[in-house]
Parts: structure tokens; sequence; C-alpha cells
């Protein structure tokens, strides 16, 4: 495996002096996935844009990034990412950013590190060294206009061998709190491992298949780690925090504590470990683009015992750095740096 | 209309000092809509918290506000809410309360009006006299949770007879850029007005109806208004950005550029005129809960001409401060102040 990471590393040194030479090319040709050579197919994986109009747009505005391709040099700017790290919340977007930066020892200030989208409150992105680091803030549709403005982004950066982790805060199910769960198929209300996506008023129904290779490998790591409790299990996406995952303290709810414990049961009968919000859409993206995927997430507190969440502000905060952790230790190892 | 508003602003001043008597309450009694004299429900109309369970909790955190039922005086700090701006941006529903400030003649310097819920990077709230702007980030699941803990708020402060407004922004359907949209009724990508609300694995259908009212009292109060083109229609509430409004720019589509015009000429002939991301459920929750509500999305741009929004920033900000300045008119209306 750590041979597997040096590789990787060097590989990514290569690619990045490569793009340095191009700092001319405002826009990289957009569906080069179609046209690269058998030999560069073979040495990294291509991020796949699935989208035969983006080849006849003289510009693209990523509205929510605020970003273009005739504004900016993707290239430059993105071309060396390797690793992105996307999370619900901005400011642990920006922690995680710092704790990398440390992690991974790079000159310079982490005060330094500044937000690329600034223009924009609507998503915040930080890049340290080949790590990009990204809020989607909290559901689906929210995640969904972030990956799809980073797919491109990605794509028109010339990106390759791409590893896309989400690392976030989940209710568990069955589990102590503070247990990291590497999702092993992303499921939704109804237990099915599926994305349905509507387009143009018809439903189209994806898989939300993950990388099984990545999840060993994270588990793997965490073993190795000090005060990491991890599994690999299910992770159940819901459109909403309360009646959608079964809480008792909505403003809204029809059922009785029995009926939300029958259906939680049920979950935990069907593989299902932890909840959260965004993970289908994330598995059926990143595998429609051949994005290498992970969800990784901690869980706050035990949905078999109740559904606020009271634990003290600094266990969440340590809860809340347990998946930055392991992903910070898969990368380091994948750089050869331990 | 007018001396409807100044007397609801008679009791708004009333409730308050109401209120302010209250002060060592530190939580409402929860299910008080239950247990109201006939008195009381003649004058002012209740906000409904429909759920049982909470009747029975000692402590209500609202985690995602970081605030809660222990910690806050709620009543105290929110009592005398009569309206209550939501909308995507935090940065915009910050300028939103900064302009309030300005429009109501309240005294004190705007930078000091401050993110109440500070603690926490999911939702921003800021309270200037009356009216309440808070932040719902993008998308059904996001804005869902934060209308699950404004409502027990509301609730848990004894609020009473209370407007709730969207003003946000959107995409047009044949109306010129800039034009303000005040929903008639909110539809999903099938065009019906239905909220579909999966509970413990079943699928609950709502009605997303708004109130004509109010939707016929902002159209009126447009007309009084320079430069503010306002219509009414439907408003198509989608869960995608890109593939479910038919855009042809997303890193995924897989439909022409006619079957797309198809799309949307069939959502105009269903009397939709903008398409957003949050109307459904916004509408769905606060019927089910008697908040009168409103939305009001300016067009950025008209969907059959393109899929980019490639307006100038400055112009930009222009058009997303018209549903501002009507729901300011509104409000100043009510109060009696113009």
């Amino acid at each position: 495996m750590c041979l597997r990471g040096v590789d990787r590393g060097g590989r990514g040194k290569h690619l990045s002096s490569h793009f340095q030479a191009q700092k001319t090319v405002t826009m990289a040709p957009i569906l080069i996935n179609c046209m690269g050579t058998e030999q560069e197919d073979y040495i990294k994986p291509q991020i796949h844009v699935k989208n035969p109009h983006l080849d006849l747009m003289e510009e693209d505005i990523l509205y929510h990034f605020n970003l273009g391709t005739k504004t900016h040099n993707l290239p430059e700017m993105f071309g060396d990412v390797k690793f992105v790290c996307v999370g619900g919340s901005a400011n642990r977007m920006r922690a995680f950013a710092k704790f990398m930066h440390q992690e991974l020892g790079l000159p310079g200030d982490t005060d330094e590190i500044t937000d690329i989208c600034e223009g924009t409150d609507r998503y915040s992105m930080y890049k340290v060294g080949p790590v990009l680091s990204i809020s989607h803030g909290m559901g689906v549709p929210s995640i969904s206009i972030m990956l799809h403005e980073l797919i491109k982004l990605l794509h028109h950066a010339s990106c390759r061998d791409v590893n896309i982790f989400r690392i976030g805060t989940s209710g568990g199910i069955g589990l102590a709190p503070g247990t990291v769960v590497v999702t092993d198929k992303a499921v939704d209300s109804f237990f099915r491992p599926q994305f349905d996506q509507v387009v143009l008023g018809k439903v189209i129904v994806r898989s939300t298949e993950l990388d099984a290779d990545l999840a060993d490998e994270l588990l793997q790591y965490s073993r190795e780690m000090p005060d990491l409790p991890t599994v690999i299990g299910n992770t159940m996406c819901t459109y909403d925090f309360y009646e959608g995952q079964g809480r008792l303290d909505g403003a809204l709810c029809s059922f009785s504590t029995e009926e939300k414990l029958e259906y939680l049961r049920k979950a935990y009968d069907a593989g299902v470990r932890n909840i959260e919000m965004e993970s289908t859409v994330f598995a059926a993206m990143c595998r429609v683009c051949n994005l290498k995927a992970a969800v990784v997430c901690v869980t706050l507190l035990n949905r078999f015992d109740g559904d606020q969440i009271s634990t003290p502000h600094e266990v969440l905060v340590e809860y809340q750095q347990r998946p930055q952790c392991l992903v910070a230790q898969f990368i380091k190892k994948t750089l050869g740096l331990i």
C-alpha cells in the first residue's frame, strides 16, 4: 500500500509541473476524456464529465464557486489536486485545511490559507498542496450543486487520479457515540442502494456503490490509530433531519416512540449503521464521473438512545476531528510521508 | 389594508410588552395552542407545533441554531417577532437585516446587528425590531431543518400573528430577468402542488398552498413601487440545480436542447413562471403550522434564453434587492409606518 502511495505521489508532482508549463491555457479541452491516448488512459484514471454540451461552450461559469474558465486559470490553480475532501460546515472545512497544512509539513502560516470562493457565501474552498477542502452545506440538493461544479472544475483543470472523501457527522444506529463509519453502501430511506435523480420530470435511478478497496484501506488505517473506533457499514441518506430520520423532537411528528424504534431496527437489520443527508447523491455522481470516493462520518449519538444532540461542545469537537484524522492518515500514506 | 396594518402593529407592541413581563419564563408551554382561551384564539393566530412528544421534553435543544430552552430565554429574545424573512445566503440575510433596521428607523448602528446563531455556521439569524432574518442554505433538506427549529423557536417564544416570507433568487420562465415572482402555487418537478415527505420509510403527501390574500397584497404593493416588475405565478421547486432544472451545463447532461425547451414549455403551460429549490417544503410546513407564508423570488435569467448566470455582478445585486424592497414595503405598511 505504501509503495502504491509513493507511486501516486510521484505522479502527482510530475503532473503538477506539466501543468505549470501550460500557464497560458485558460480553458482545458472539455471532453479530453474522449480524446486521450491509450497511454494516458493507462497511466491515470480521468474524471469523466458526461455532458457533450460543455464542449460547445465558449465559457463555463461555475456560478456557486464564483469561478470560471475565462476569469480563472483553472489548470494552474487546481491541476495538482489529488485529494478532495468535502464536508457540510464551512468552519470545519477551513479547520481541516489548516490541519492538513500542518500534517503535510507545508511551509507558510496557516492563517494565510484563504477561501478561494471568497466572492460568494454558497460554499467555501481551501487548497493546501494536493488537497482541496470544500464545504457543501446540508442535504442532497446542496451537495449536488457543489459536485456538479467541482467535477467540472477538476475536468477543466485536467486533474487525474483524484480520490474524494466526504468527511461528516451523522446519527449512529447501535453504535457508541464517536464511532466512525466508513460507508459500504449508501442507501435511501427505503434501504435501497440507489439514488433517484429527476431529469426533465422523469426519474432516473443511479447506483450508489462506492469504492470497496478505498473503504477497506481506510478501515485498515483506522486500526493503526489510537482512539479511532471505526466500522464499515451502510449509511442511510435522508432528505430531512426530523421526520425523515424518525426523530420525535421536530416541529412535526405523527408517530410513536415504538414506531420510531421499529424503523431504526429495520434499518439496522438492513446493515445501516449511520444516517446522514448527502451520501447517496455523492456516491452516485462520483461513480458516474469515475471519481474514487469514500464516505467517512462520525456518529454524534446512538439513535436507539435518543434524538437530541446534547453531548458537550468539546466532546463533539473531538468527535468531528476523527474522520479528518483518518483521511489525513490515508493522504499521508498515499503521498509516502509515513 | 393600511388600517389592517396599523391594527396589527398596535397588537404587536401590546404583545411585546406582554412578553417583557414574562422574563422569568424560560420555556413556554409547548402545546399552548391546545390550551389557549377562545378569546386569545380570536385575537391572534397561533403557531401550531404538531408534535405531542415536545410536551414531555424537559429541554429542547435547537441544535442547528445553537439555541435551547434551558440556555436561552426564548420568549424574551423572540416574543415580539411578527415578520420572519428567510433566504438562502447568509450574507444576503445580514444585508436584509441592516436594510430593515434603516427602513424601520430603529436607533443604533447597523454594524451592531450580530448573528444570533454565532456559535454555529449552519445558519445565520438577525433580529431587528419585530423582524427576524434567517438564512437557510440551498435546497429542501437545508430549509426543512431550519423550519423545524424556527417553528419550535416561535412556539417556545409564544409568538403569534407571524407572517413569514421566503425572499430568494430563481430562474425565470418566459419573463425578463429581474422580474419578481410572488408564488401562487409551489409545484414539484411534475407540476403538482404537493410536497412528498418521507416519514419512517413511507411517503406522506402535503399541500403546498400558500396564503392567497398575502400574495395579492404583495402584488398590489409592488404596483406602487418604481422598477419592481412583479407577477403572480406558480413556482417549481426542484432537488437539483442542473439536471433537475433542465440545464445543459452541468457535469452530467443526457438530454438535448430541444428536450430541455420542451420541458420548460410544459412548465410554462402549467403556470410555472420561475424555478427554485425550497418553495414546496416551505409552503407545506408553514401551512401545517398555521404560519401565513409567501414566496417572493426574483428571476436572474430567462431559462428559454440560456442556463448560465452571466449577468454582471452589480446588476445581480440590484435584482436581489427587489424581493427585499417589496417585503420591506409590506412590513412598513403593516406596521403603519407608511
